[in-house]
């Protein structure tokens, strides 16, 4: 099995290459393709390309002697994608296409899981998703990952590539950001550092959320399931768990034995739209296919804050 | 009004170019572009530019003084598309996101009439197609095309462009093909010549069919419109008639005082599925929006012949 993780160097990419590293995927040689990568495991068969994907001589020395999996996780930011179209263009739009197609020219019809987004559901959100809802973007960043999930679905149509398009909520907890729209992630350190925390949104604001390691759970599983029949469009939501700001308090202050009350409420309007006002989510499809969410918050809460302490 | 007509040269463009040179729209200027443009209106407000819109500075001459209306029609077909994707790629989806990009760096916000098609929903289509029935292509022409339409949809959010995708069903009477996909329009050609006619479906299929003439009804009303909301996705089936060979073949017969034992049914069953197998299609909103189908059967065929004798 030959490997190539994009975006390796990423919050996602590097949380996968230690899943990797760890030993959930056997492999021959794991290629990681990034701008920078922090951390690369001490192992023989790690290659690491350091580049911008958008070139299409550093795609090549990535698939160079062949690929069977790729995780392409590389991309833009929405907020940033919605700052400069250009650059979403070259990331998210053109550098995917060609990706998929490079990748499909290595003739081994490799398994490209790609990483899209629930953006493609645009804004404001209908009542409920599910397997029904129809994807029309409201942001550059939606719009692009809705073209190459197009893409990829044709591609693997023609027998080009076996391509699968996971649509994840929100992946908890990132780096700290210090305010705006990183509150979901900030929150997780606010009560591993024991400090009070200012939420941007209202206590009724919820969101759909999913630990990293859960996140690496179903791309992992979506590199190997070999299912009868794939599903149309060859793109799923992950399954997330909707949670209001209340439940995520209460439960951060369980496991961490601390008092939910060091959280004030100051809503700012664009966020509460933007990451505070999901609608409930149904996603069995994905479940049929073997994907999963966290299970409840509680579960999620210690998991995420594990990862966090593991991290240092 | 200064108006560009991409795909000038092409059965759909030159009766646009036709309604547009006899005053169907006012403009100062009338830009036609295409690899071949036949026919010319003698007239000093066009102008022509003979090249690849794939090309920028063919792109940039087509623009140059500015735009305010444009009618994408230029497109590779979709059986083309299937056999080369790279052709596909680089007119039908390449070309077409640089000339929205193109003309929104105009700066004027034009208005983009852009051909999409009902390719994007797929095949098989389901039981009903409807205003929610899901885009999800099933051939590289079509993925192309809802790409396209999702690039533009993002334009049009941003005040970019006012663009506005249509997706006509099969327009009737494209020029005598002789044979395969081609029969929808070569039967008027066989009733008006007065010669056998072997149908490569059953009696029983079904297509969705509009006049030509309908189509540019259609074009030049998305073109001057100005709707108090445009349409989510900015996407909108045309409306078509769906009728069967046996209706079209009545009704042929009762325009041309001919007999419609002349035709002979010989399926072919990949033509009967790609061509003759349309469900009952219903475009409720693309009517609110005051895009019309031909009425019925005898007026689409009244209507399609009318044009055919005066091509001459």
């Amino acid at each position: 099995m030959r490997i190539l993780v994009t975006g390796a160097g990423g919050f996602v990419g590097r949380a996968l290459v230690a899943r990797l590293g760890a030993g959930a995927m056997a492999f021959e040689r794991l290629t990681l393709l990034d701008a920078h990568v922090p951390d690369i495991p001490d192992d023989d068969r790690v290659r690491v390309i350091i580049g911008d994907v958008a070139e299409h001589a550093v795609r090549a020395r990535a698939l160079d002697g062949g690929v069977d999996t790729v995780f392409h996780l590389i991309g833009v930011s929405s907020a940033a994608s919605e700052r400069d179209y250009a650059l979403s263009r070259r990331v998210n739009l053109d550098a995917t296409l060609a990706l998929f197609e490079d990748a499909a020219a290595a003739g081994s019809r490799p398994r490209m899981v790609y990483t899209s987004s629930i953006a493609v559901y645009g804004a404001p959100l209908s009542d409920h998703v599910d397997d029904d809802t129809a994807a029309e973007p409201a942001l550059i960043y939606g719009a692009h990952k809705r073209m190459c999930e197009i893409a990829l679905a044709d591609m693997s149509r023609r027998g080009e590539v076996e391509g699968i398009a996971l649509r994840p909520g929100g992946i908890v907890a990132r780096p700290y950001a210090g305010g705006g729209a990183g509150f979901l992630s900030d929150i997780f350190h606010a009560f591993l550092r024991n400090e009070p925390f200012v939420a941007p949104v209202s206590e009724r604001a919820h969101s759909w959320l999913i630990s990293v390691s859960r996140c690496i759970d179903n791309l992992i599983h979506a590199a190997r399931m070999s299912p009868k029949a794939w599903p149309k469009g060859r793109a799923l939501t992950m399954p997330a768990l909707r949670v209001s700001m209340v439940e995520l308090m209460d439960a951060l202050a369980r496991a961490t034995g601390s008092n939910a009350d060091r959280v004030s409420y100051e809503p700012q309007e664009w966020i509460e739209t933007v990451y505070g006002s999901y609608p409930p989510l149904a996603t069995p499809l994905s479940e049929r296919f073997g994907f999963r969410n966290d299970g409840n918050v509680d579960t999620l809460v210690r998991t995420v804050l594990a990862a966090l302490r593991s991290r240092g």
